[in-house]
């Protein structure tokens, strides 16, 4: 077989790219857990009439049909998001989970779209929601926000960003108060923002949602509001529409700001943009966006918001809030463009050479003493020069290298340890029982090199 | 929408279910990482002349459609195993690995078969591979063995299991010195033993592979024998029978039961089973079957071998050696039978109780005190009565409750906090800053029911 070409849309890392992945996946793993999110995974396929349930079928879901069977289709297809498979979850095992569930899921999710920069079609996601029954306070929308951003924090090879924050209470309840007829029009158009001119978004507001001149005016007027604080309540305010609709919402964004303030540091941003509304999205309150500082062009890497009905049995419905990250969508471009990486290829902090075939033995006792102690080793594939198997360590990033010496004329063969730096190229007698290299050598570690370096 | 079924062969897990394959997740990984073997993940799909590139087309593949393509099918299929997407792997990042190359991979996999127990349509493998570049020495296989029982005897709750070893160039070797013209054929027909009587086999032996009634008889005396040490290669030899490609095979097993005694255990027997063979897998040298003590129904739960050619892209040949553990077929009979689970559905060891709702913000500050020691914890949902908070943490299983309460009459509002191990009972004052669970309590674990206790 010739060598075969990678699938476009399918990226895949060597190993070092690989140690990022890992490190990223642990991190944001242990974040959620630390603040009680409990782990779930679901099947990757779901029936398509789960996945095409809001009659969505803009979706470009992969449908899977058996190779032998030539009925068809096989009624199912890869989930496309962590959502839908949640919510059927959420449904299938009510009875057996505890409200309010707070869950995390970072798994594969799958598009058939044409892919681009910052998408794919197979893509690694990692969600958090919580899930009431019948009633899930507000506050949960604020304890959402912070874990996420509690979570990217400890990404610190990431580059800044801007965490986007609005309430769809907040923009229908003011296209309501404006006197709007169809609210749900008026924010598709208010949304076409990012990609038209506003006197053309204007005009689109008069043509095709009715507005006068002047409400089209105040719908625009209100998506330029930008506040890192609680201010954007004022400015709003300050536009003169009424209505308890937008009340509410700007009672809760103000609690949202108010309540995250705390987490924002140079690199970590969070704002008030009245301008966000999450599209064609389900969202009823809190939706969320974020942009990475010079990957604006990948859009909103880490989105959600809350949902009044998550899911629904037709008795029971479950509201949410949750939000999220595009593992991939951040990552595969910064690991591509050569930004971080990991320092080593194999988790090997010691290589234990060989100085005949014959110490094999020897050489493995050596690697189980330190393996007891946690420090991950391999042995030589073979007794090659010492020059050549310092240099299979040193291309591997390895930063130990272990020799050991036995004196055939000593009586009762004394052995004799070293270690040695390759790095430094200092070398030190050691004990196989109780040396340990220094914690920042014992795993992979993160390198960032900025783009500027390059 | 109803409550949704579950779809047959697609298993799921409860949260505290999912503990139990987290941690056996995370026992593997950290197991093989100590071992020096990098992780790499393949992306789930392969195109379909992969999948089926050794013209063995009865495997059930699942095969990918888009959507909206009415142009037939994508020409992608979801793997079944990690092997060959590991395979093409090697083949297309060649020039930047380093060999011989460690890895190993832990992902789902897919088959379209008829579920039955220990089957399923989706399901967790966690491989380990070896790959060298031309050649790779035999001391590989001893190594991969010990690397995979070293990770299965970390997995303290799994009843007791039997490795079985053999070697195809013994077996061959064998036909070969017997006279047989069609060793693959014998190979085929003795593999049958596990189904078909002894008898029956030795008939099929004669009729199907050409061999006289003695050379049949020798064949089955050879699948009969069964040693756990070195003392198969005497119970060989004295069946009269010589070839050097049987040579070769005798001292290789000698060499992997010799080098993975040291590692046997009461729960862990490790022993040469002549009868292995591994069907229709294209090994070339050592073969593993294993089988768990009380679940032989199963079958092999990990398996593998040696490949001569793992991948070759015509000029150069890579040879491999590997095992592959399948996670779901050994734990989804485990979990779904309750003999083993999480003692907590949430990881949180700490629930911190409220008095008031505008006491959040302070409870949340002890979260946060809390969280920044690694202590995993929530804040009550809602200032309900203690005792319902209380049976909150219970439902959980988390053992801590903390109370913080502000005396209103005291000068600058001083506020006390206690903890109550909610099992014992026990309350004791605490401080947010210092106090710690025990290491136990810090994290979910795996709790082993007898199966005779139910």
């Amino acid at each position: 077989m010739s060598k075969p070409a990678p699938l476009s849309g399918f990226p895949e890392f060597l190993p070092a790219q690989r140690v990022v992945e890992q490190h990223v996946v642990a991190t944001l793993a242990a974040t959620f857990e630390l603040h009680g999110f409990a782990n779930v995974e679901t099947r990757a396929v779901e029936p398509m009439d789960q996945l095409l349930r809001k009659g969505d079928t803009s979706k470009e879901v992969y449908v899977l049909k058996r190779l032998h069977d030539e009925t068809g289709d096989a009624g199912m297809g890869l989930h496309f998001d962590l959502t839908v498979p949640f919510a059927r979850y959420v449904l299938e095992n009510a009875g057996k989970l505890e409200f309010p569930f707070r869950r995390y899921q970072i798994q594969k999710v799958w598009r058939g779209e044409r892919p681009q920069e910052g998408r794919f079609r197979e893509f690694l996601q990692a969600d958090i929601d919580i899930v009431g029954r019948d009633v899930l306070p507000f506050h949960h929308d604020v304890e959402v926000t912070r874990v996420m951003l509690d979570a990217l924090r400890r990404l610190t090879f990431l580059p800044g960003f801007r965490l986007q924050v609005n309430n769809r209470k907040l923009i229908q309840g003011f296209y309501l108060g404006l006197g709007a007829s169809d609210v749900d029009e008026v924010m598709r158009l208010v949304d076409k923002l990012d990609k038209l001119p506003a006197e053309q978004v204007a005009k689109l507001l008069v043509a095709d949602a009715g507005l006068s001149e002047e409400q089209a005016a105040q719908c625009l007027a209100l998506a330029t509001i930008r506040t890192s604080d609680d201010s954007f309540v004022e400015r709003v305010r300050a536009l003169g529409v009424e209505h308890p609709l937008l009340d509410e919402g700007l009672d809760e964004l103000a609690r949202l700001v108010r309540g995250t303030t705390a987490l924002a540091t140079d690199k970590v941003r969070i704002e008030a943009d009245l301008s966000i509304a999450r599209g064609l999205d389900y969202y009823t309150g809190t939706v969320f966006e974020t942009r990475l500082d010079g990957y604006e062009s990948l859009g909103s890497i880490c989105s959600g918001g809350r949902y009044d009905a998550l899911a629904s049995d037709g008795r029971t419905t479950y509201p949410g809030v949750g939000i999220s990250l595009g593992v991939s969508r951040v990552l595969v471009p910064l690991v591509q463009r050569g930004v971080v990486t990991g320092d080593r290829s194999v988790p090997s902090a010691v290589l234990v050479a060989l100085s005949d075939e014959e110490s094999r033995d020897q050489a493995d006792a050596v690697a189980t003493a330190l393996r007891e102690r946690g420090i991950a080793c391999e042995v030589a594939p073979s007794a090659a020069k010492f020059g050549k198997q310092i240099r299979h360590a040193d291309r591997r990033g390895i930063p130990y290298v272990w020799f050991s010496t036995t004196d055939p004329d000593a009586p009762g063969g004394v052995t004799t340890h070293e270690v040695k730096d390759i790095r430094s190229g200092n070398q030190v007698p050691a004990d196989p029982a109780t040396w340990e290299p220094p914690a920042e050598d014992l795993r992979p570690a993160i390198t960032t090199i900025k783009e500027t370096d390059q």
